[in-house]
């Protein structure tokens, strides 16, 4: 019998392009357990170079990534005994460099460059991480495709997609059960005998190839903003060198140009270095990259470095040229079925180390909320707030990224030159920029799943942000443990429960009857939990009582399913870690409930006595458990 | 050709049973290239029971553990990226319980026990770890066999010895190349056609073959100590109760005997209860083990945790009944050349769960003096102090034990009872015993390698003890790094230079100065570095400057041979970590040198103009580098 020539297929979410944003797409929904296909058109994945900061709020989320509900009580036995190592994250502190300190640089006024500052080189408080990280984009994508690999997803590749149609049915867009996307796929390495085509019907399609995204264009979104005139060259290099500062983030205003040195895993590093038109654009005024290699891009470091030297005795691992633009795109989603996510829809400069991890945190933000509604959890309109929430992120990143680049590339102030950039001027946009570019200062406006009414409750947890880490001791057995751990990316709501001095017996009652109120049949546990309500929401409790005198057993089952579920506000017992977690979330001497999202976010605040905002703050997007469930 | 019955074959050590003694000497031999073999009479290790408290001491050891210097490069390049997770601790993170909180319970005036106080598991305020973990033995072992597989190295079993000859000519016994034991072993499971029996030659043989020792009575090596006639149940389960303490450590004195709560991974708990003489003695006054099971014991422990009570609906994982010894090998080698270790030279009560910490801690302290000898750096007398050391601590560890043990298994103060044991004794003892349980104060004698002059320099660190932990900056990126993690059991010798103020320029000269005099021909690093210096000794400097006016090129690049060496007594750049290193130390602002052996302990300390008495120091028992090298 004849091999076919063209299969068909149906899938769930069919994702275009593995690079991070894709990668972290496929990998959150291998682990919620969604039916999942990630394709490329590269035959294999990168090796060096290209983008590789990696951002305070991405280690967050590396962190308590790569759970699943179904895995729940082999991650428990696993968490329960383990403050660190679980996640992705530990693969980031093996591979990865930290970066800790920056160092600014000016003209000397005996020439050359000589040291103004150093400062943190992130800005970020309450941050888990304060610092930085590098790793090359191929270490991180392996990171990703390692831990796919375990649900047996694995990128499909050389596949090219050559043609999209979503249905224009309102009908069939609306029904959760329906492939209105219909995606002719063709294998670039096609074997004698096999099909070299397919057509796959999807649920939802997610666009992450890249800025020069396909699937962009086949729906005609387009992208805001312009490019720069400035060209800059990059290249990675283990340097033999005396400039003292070689293993900080430096930026460094010199009379020859302005260049940025990020230190990179083992001993090596990373040189942005600005070059000047004449180096590289031609008679015609456009960029000529023949004109520029390495070569080049390592005098130009010299001439701005001096008085310091810098070469290398190693082949160069990787170089490229670049132009700043800065664009994003008019519209994230067609019907909420097809989505685009990543550099797809928005660009930045590098420099900013803002690329990859807005990607990442793109598809973090879209993947939970796909596996709800496929689930039947939620309604399709939840995916309204992925554009709404990420967009604008985009946009306001933007924003400052396009001030910071012009300073940076901008002439610094000299004795001769009063208009230059000051140090004082750098340095306060490095700090503001700094909270932003570090994920941290993330803020979601009021939408369909952010509620803010009763932020006074838990005055410090801005509802829109996401959830402060901190440090609580186990009830049960006065272990320490970080609350960001307990609060995984595993697509379940978080119900925290403060339930103030559970050692006093007036508000030990009090806790009591809140539990029995949430416990009713028409309360949101119930009535969104889809007859599995520990599958759709995790309960915690957490006492500002003191653990010398506290039990477990205290608080009602309902608030601690397992003995690890209540916690304390209070130190370990050598005072190393733990204590004023009511003082720094800003809790309610009279308790307070907090909803976490899956993604980490602060969703909604309630005091005990208003549960209906909370059966509330669900209903407005969660469907309700079916009468026969 | 018929294939010969009887093998012969060399070996440098040859390890003889496969227990945590064993398996920490042949993990260390393996990654310290050692030409080593172990072998175990038992078919298959162990799944489950046994011994299985983790002190804080050993989880340093497992932390620094499992790094050679051949993998110096790799281990570096993974070190300089990570904080927390290399060596062996990360597994036990992932998989042992830890245990912070330590309850007491005694009789109740009402009948029935009452939690009289709760206090630190963990007495050791300057343990890295302050707590204890509990791992079931298995586990435990499986972590040393995957790292010695590594290596190439395997347990071979089921493999008996069935001689062991010693050589008794002198001239043979202190030629470093000679193989004076002969040992004929027998294969247990011996397949048609291949040997059964076979001779090995070994330099050094260890006997790590358990309390009863076969090696022990070969060479008429005696027990010292009884046993007492307290009789205890010992059975591992997943507890249905409502105990507000099952998850510390309880040490419960009730009205009906003694018992002792341990938590264990998982939600898994171990039981010690103390059983009545009518529950386990036959006519005749002996043991009789058939007289009791796990169903007595859960009985008799209902009895003595009454009110609350215990149950399980889960098979009982393991169970065992013991009565406590506590014995000390008169000697613990034969000539250097044989030599035991762990269970096979003492014999403790189990429940200071110290048993497995004290003899892995014996073959720590042995193995790198083996690679020493073995390699010819060091003369054949420095095992002599492996014994020395080793003996001492455990014949204190059972002067504890003994008391504690006693105090334990006796009866309870009460109204009726003014002779018993009362809390505040109890917990006085529990605590004093538990610094010395901990492994935290285990302090080795002057010897040939333990130099007490010059204490003042580093006033602190005590000369003998185990180096303490702290946290200081990298000068070159402001990372915090621990210092454990930089003086790693690699089996060299660490060199901590303590600069004192580097920005100092008066201080700046002492510090070239000593560089300087520290690189002559005639000194340590080159007399006994046997044409590798890098290979025998590590030099770290640590600097009192601040991270904001340091480079990491201040100090000679003696004290600084990569740019991760050079430290700074500062905290990062969130003060979240460092800072108050030379005070913890005690280190005189002149400045000090301190040597820190290969496992871990203070060895020496040296003030700048007495580098001297640092070469008297190796000179005790290195052997100079050969003019060839």
């Amino acid at each position: 019998m004849p091999v076919p020539l063209i299969k068909e297929s149906d899938v769930d979410v069919l994702i275009i392009g593995a690079g991070p944003a894709g990668l972290m797409c496929a990998m959150a929904l291998s682990h919620a357990g969604v039916n999942v296909r990630i394709i490329d058109q590269r035959a294999v994945n990168l090796a060096a170079g290209q983008a590789d900061g990696i951002q305070p709020r991405i280690i967050e989320v590396f962190q308590v990534t790569m759970v699943d509900v179904s895995d729940f009580d082999g991650f428990l036995m696993s968490l329960f005994t383990s403050l660190q190592s679980y996640g992705l994250a530990s693969r980031l502190f093996k591979e990865a460099v930290q970066v800790h300190m920056a160092a600014f640089y000016n003209p000397s006024p005996n020439g050359g460059i000589e040291r103004t500052d150093r400062a943190a080189d992130v800005t970020a408080p309450t941050a888990r991480y304060a610092f930085e990280m590098a790793l090359h984009q191929g270490g991180i994508e392996q990171i990703f495709l390692d831990s796919m690999a375990t649900k047996g997803v694995h990128v499909e590749r050389p596949l090219m997609p050559t043609s999209i149609e979503l249905s224009q049915d309102e009908a069939v867009l609306k029904d959760p059960t329906s492939h209105p996307a219909k995606v002719v796929l063709k294998r670039l390495d096609v074997s004698e005998g096999k099909p070299d085509t397919e057509i796959v019907y999807a649920k939802y399609v997610v666009g992450c190839d890249g800025a020069h995204s396909w699937i962009r264009k086949e729906f005609n979104i387009t992208m805001e903003g312009e490019q720069t005139d400035y060209i800059w060259g990059v290249l990675d290099l283990i340097p033999d060198t005396d400039f003292p500062d070689i293993r900080n983030r430096c930026a460094i205003h010199s009379h020859n140009g302005s260049c940025m040195i990020i230190p990179r895993e083992g001993d090596m590093v990373r040189l942005y270095i600005q070059l000047a038109d004449k180096d590289v654009v031609d008679s015609k005024g456009r960029v000529d990259k023949s004109k520029v290699g390495p070569e080049k891009i390592m005098e130009v470091a010299n001439k701005s470095l001096y008085p310091y030297t810098i070469s290398t005795s190693h082949p160069i691992d990787w170089w490229t040229l670049y132009i700043i633009g800065q664009r994003v795109a008019n519209r994230y989603s067609v019907h909420e079925r097809v989505l685009i996510a990543g550099d797809a829809c928005h660009t930045h400069s590098p420099k900013a180390g803002q690329g990859m991890n807005a990607s990442m945190n793109d598809t973090h933000n879209l993947a939970w909320k796909l596996a709800h509604v496929l689930r039947g959890w939620a309604d399709i309109s939840l995916l309204k707030t992925y554009e709404s929430e990420r967009r604008k992120y985009a946009q306001e990143l933007i924003e400052f990224d396009k001030r910071f680049a012009a300073l940076f590339s901008g002439k610094p102030r000299t004795e001769g030159n009063d208009e230059g950039v000051s140090h004082e001027e750098f340095l306060g946009t490095f700090q503001t920029f700094g909270l932003f570019t570090s994920g941290i200062g993330v803020h979601y406006q009021p939408s369909a799943i952010v509620h803010t009414q009763h932020q006074s409750f838990a005055s410090k947890l801005i509802i829109g942000q996401r959830m402060l880490p901190h440090i609580f001791i186990r009830a049960a057995d006065s272990q320490p443990v970080e609350l960001h751990d307990l609060i995984p990316s595993d697509t379940r709501f978080k119900v925290l429960v403060f339930t103030g001095d559970t050692t006093d017996t007036t508000q030990l009652d009090h806790v009591r009857a809140l539990a029995e109120d949430m416990n009713g049949p028409q309360r949101f546990l119930k009535k969104f939990g889809h007859g599995n309500t520990s599958g759709v929401f995790e309960v915690l409790s957490i006492s500002s009582a003191k653990k010398r005198y506290s039990n477990y057993t205290d608080v009602p089952p309902l608030f601690r399913s397992h003995w690890s579920k209540f916690l304390l506000d209070d130190c370990d017992m050598y005072n190393r870690s733990g204590g004023g977690g009511y003082e720094a979330y800003g809790i309610d001497p009279r308790g307070a409930v907090v909803i976490v999202r899956p993604d980490g976010y602060v969703g909604m605040v309630a005091p005990f006595d208003n549960l209906d905002d909370l059966d509330e703050y669900f209903a407005a997007f969660m469907v309700p458990t079916p009468p026969s469930a």
